[in-house]
C-alpha cells in the first residue's frame, strides 16, 4: 500500500486525470490515490509550488507526490524523481518543487534517462507526458522500482528554481518600520495567501519591536489595524489579515471575496506598517 | 475496511479536501473514502442536511459520514460523534445533522472533550477544523477507537437543530385545499427540491381527497396541472413537478433549468392547489 | 480487486455520483473506483462515446466501465452489459458505446432482463437509473456475477448506434484535394477534437499525395499552413492543428482557447486543403 497524490492544472472536466489513474492502477493496483488539486491556474508554477508546500506535511511518510504542471511539455525539459526524508516527488524540472524542497530538502535527485524509457507509455505523445511519462514512473516507484534505476543522480543545486517572492523589510517616508508582502496565490474563497510565514514575522517582530495589534495593514487603498486570529473577530463583510491554515498570513473578507472586493492585481503590494501614527484615509472594506 | 464519506463546502479548487484525505489515510490507511459532495453552498446547513438525509440510505452499514460545513469554526461550538443504527457522523454541533437524525435517530451522541484532543492534528488552527479536528477523529473511529472514549455522552435532545421548512396545508381565497411548499435546495441542473415527501403527500391526499392528476402547481407566476412520474411525460422545455430520486417532490423543466427560468427567489412559495376550478392565466413555462 | 470507472453527465456539485459509489461499495467493497469524467455535456452521447474510446486503452484488462449518459431514463430503452476482449461496459442501449465498440468489438452483449431485477436498488426510481439499475449491476459484475445470468444475449448488430461524423475527401472549386473534418467535442482548454484519426490521414495522404507541411488548415475564417507536432512550434497566441493525445487531429491556440477565439459553431467545417496555391486572406488567429 503506497499513497500517491496527484496535482495538475488539467481540471476535472476532461478525462485526463482519470486516464492517468488508469495507467497508475494498471501498474500499481494497490496504490491509494488522492487528488490534491487539479485546478492549479494553467501553468502557474508558483501557485502549485506554494500549495504543495502547505499540503505535504499532512501526508504520511512514504507518500509519492505526482505533480504535472508542465508548460514545457514537448520540449527538452527534464523529468525528475526527488526523494526527501518523508516523501518522494515525480515532476518536471521546471521549478515547481522549489518551495517543497526548501522545507523538505532533497536527499536524492534522479533525472530520468534512457533507463526510464522502458516504463513509459508507448508511444510517448508530444502533449500528454502526465499520462505517458510521469504517471507510469510514479506508479513504478509505488510498485517498488528504485529511483536509482531510472536515470542519473544529479546535485539538488542544479535543479531549475522559481523566483519566490519574499517579504521585504523597509521604512516608509515617515521612518516607520514596514514589511512589504506579496500574494503567492488566491484560493477559491478569494482569500489572498501571502509570502509571510510565522517564522518570518517573528524575525521582523523582534528586530523592529512591533506588535501584531499595533500593525496597520494596507491593501489596495484599504487599511485597518491589527492581525486577527479568527474570522469571528471582525464583523461580516469586514476585511482582515490572519494566520491561515497554510501557515502564512492571509488577507480575507469575512463571508466575502477579498480578491474581488479589494481589487488587487498580481504584484500589487500588501503592506504591514508599524502604526506609530493614527490611521487616516479609507478604512476596512 | 471502513467506508468514510466526506461532505463539505470547500469546493475542489483548493487542496483542503485532499489534505483532509492525507490526514485520514495517515491514521486509517485502509479506510475507503467517498466524496459525497464538496459543493454545498458556502455555510448552507439546510442544503447539507437535506442532501445528507437523501444520500445516507445508499451507503452500507457502518459507514462514517464526515460533515464539515462549519460557519462557527474558531468559536466555541461543540464537535460531535453521533451513532445511529446504521452509520456514524462526525460533524460540528450546528444543526447540520437535523434531517439525517430525524430519519435515523441518534443512539449515542458524544460531545468531543479533553480526551479527544490527543487525536487532533497539532497545532489546531483557528480556521481549518476539518483538517485538525474532524478528519483525525473520523479516521480514529474508522481505525477502531470507540466513540465513548472521545468525550461526554449527551442527550440527543440537547443538540442544536435547524429550523426545517414544512409543507403547510391551507385553503385559498376560494376555499380550495392548498399545500404550501418550500425549496430546500437547488441541484446543479436547476431542479428545485421541495420539502414535500411522499409520506406527507399521502397524508394530505387522504385528508383532503385530492388527486395527483387534479392538482394545479403554481410556481413563480406559472401554473400547470398534475404531478408527473418521468420527464418523458411533458414536452421538452415544459415545466413539471415529479417525485425525485431523493424521495421529495421536485420542480424541473425538461432539458432546462427551472431555477433560472421560473425565476424563483429563496422563500418564494410553491403551491399545490386542488383544481376544482379551471386553470386561468399563464401556463407552463 | 476489480477496477471500475464512472462516466456521467451528473457533474460533481450534487451527491449523485457519491451515492452511486455508496451503492457500488456496499455490493463490491473491494472495487477500485476511478472517475473518468462527470462533466460530459448534458445528454451528449457523441462526446461521451469519443471520450470513452480515447480513454479505454489506458485501463488494465478486466476494467468495468460504467456509463450513465441517459437521456431516455424512465422510458423503455434497454440496459446493457457488453463484454470485449479487454473490458466490460454497463450502459444504456442508446448508442453511447458506438465508438468504443468500433475499436474494441463486442464479444458478448446482454440486454438486462427479468433476471437482473433482483440486483436493482428497490424501488427503482423513474429518474435515477444510475443509482438504481446501472451501479448495482456494475457492482455485481465486479463481485463476480456472470453477465450471462443477467438477461438475454443479443447480437451486437442489433444495438442502437450513433451517427458518427467522418472526414470527407472532396475537391474544392479549384480542383485541389480537400478533407472536410468535423468537431467531435471540445475539451475544457477550448481545444477542438476532430473526427480525423492518424489512420484516416494516412489513407488520404497516400491517395492524394499530400504532405503534412503542405496542407492549409481552414477554420472559421482563419487559415494557416501545416500540421504541428507540439505547441512549442508556434508562437503564443497562434492557432495550430496537431495530433492530440486522443489520437485525433486537434485545433488549438497556444496558451489560448480555440473554441472561443475561432468562434466555431457546432457543425461548422474544418478544412484541410492541399496548398497548391499560395495562401490568401486572414492568417492564423
Amino acid at each position: 500500500m503506497c499513497l500517491l497524490t496527484l496535482t495538475t492544472d488539467f481540471g476535472l472536466a476532461d478525462t485526463y486525470v482519470g486516464v492517468m489513474k488508469g495507467v497508475i492502477l494498471g501498474i500499481a493496483p494497490d496504490a491509494r490515490l488522492v487528488d490534491l488539486t487539479h485546478e492549479i491556474a494553467p501553468q502557474n508554477l508558483l501557485e502549485a509550488s506554494a500549495r504543495l508546500e502547505a499540503a505535504i506535511p499532512y501526508f504520511p511518510p512514504g507518500t509519492i507526490h505526482l505533480v504535472v504542471v508542465d508548460p514545457g511539455v514537448g520540449t527538452e525539459r527534464a523529468a525528475l524523481v526527488v526523494e526527501t526524508e518523508t516523501c518522494r516527488f515525480v515532476a518536471p524540472d521546471n521549478g515547481v518543487l522549489t518551495l517543497p524542497l526548501r522545507r523538505f530538502p532533497a536527499q536524492r535527485v534522479v533525472r530520468l534517462g534512457e533507463a526510464a524509457r522502458r516504463y513509459f507509455q508507448q508511444p510517448v505523445s508530444a502533449t500528454f507526458h502526465g499520462r505517458d511519462v510521469f504517471a507510469p514512473i510514479a506508479a513504478h516507484l509505488a510498485a517498488g522500482v528504485p529511483s536509482e534505476s531510472l536515470g542519473e543522480a544529479i546535485a539538488p543545486e542544479t535543479l531549475v528554481t522559481l523566483p519566490i517572492p519574499e517579504p521585504q523589510a523597509e521604512r516608509d517616508a515617515e521612518g516607520r518600520s514596514m514589511l512589504r508582502l506579496h500574494t503567492l496565490y488566491t484560493d477559491h474563497f478569494g482569500n489572498l495567501i501571502t509570502d509571510l510565514t510565522a517564522e518570518r514575522w517573528t524575525v521582523w517582530e523582534q528586530a523592529e519591536g512591533v506588535l501584531a495589534s499595533g500593525i496597520t495593514v494596507q491593501v489596495g487603498g484599504h487599511q485597518w489595524q491589527g492581525l486577527a486570529r479568527t474570522f469571528a473577530e471582525v464583523p461580516i463583510g469586514s476585511s482582515l489579515a490572519y494566520w491561515g491554515s497554510a501557515g502564512r498570513l492571509e488577507i480575507a473578507i469575512r463571508n466575502g471575496n477579498a480578491a474581488r472586493t479589494l481589487g488587487l492585481s498580481p504584484g500589487d503590494p500588501i503592506l504591514l506598517v508599524d502604526a506609530k501614527k493614527p490611521l487616516a484615509g479609507p478604512r476596512r472594506a
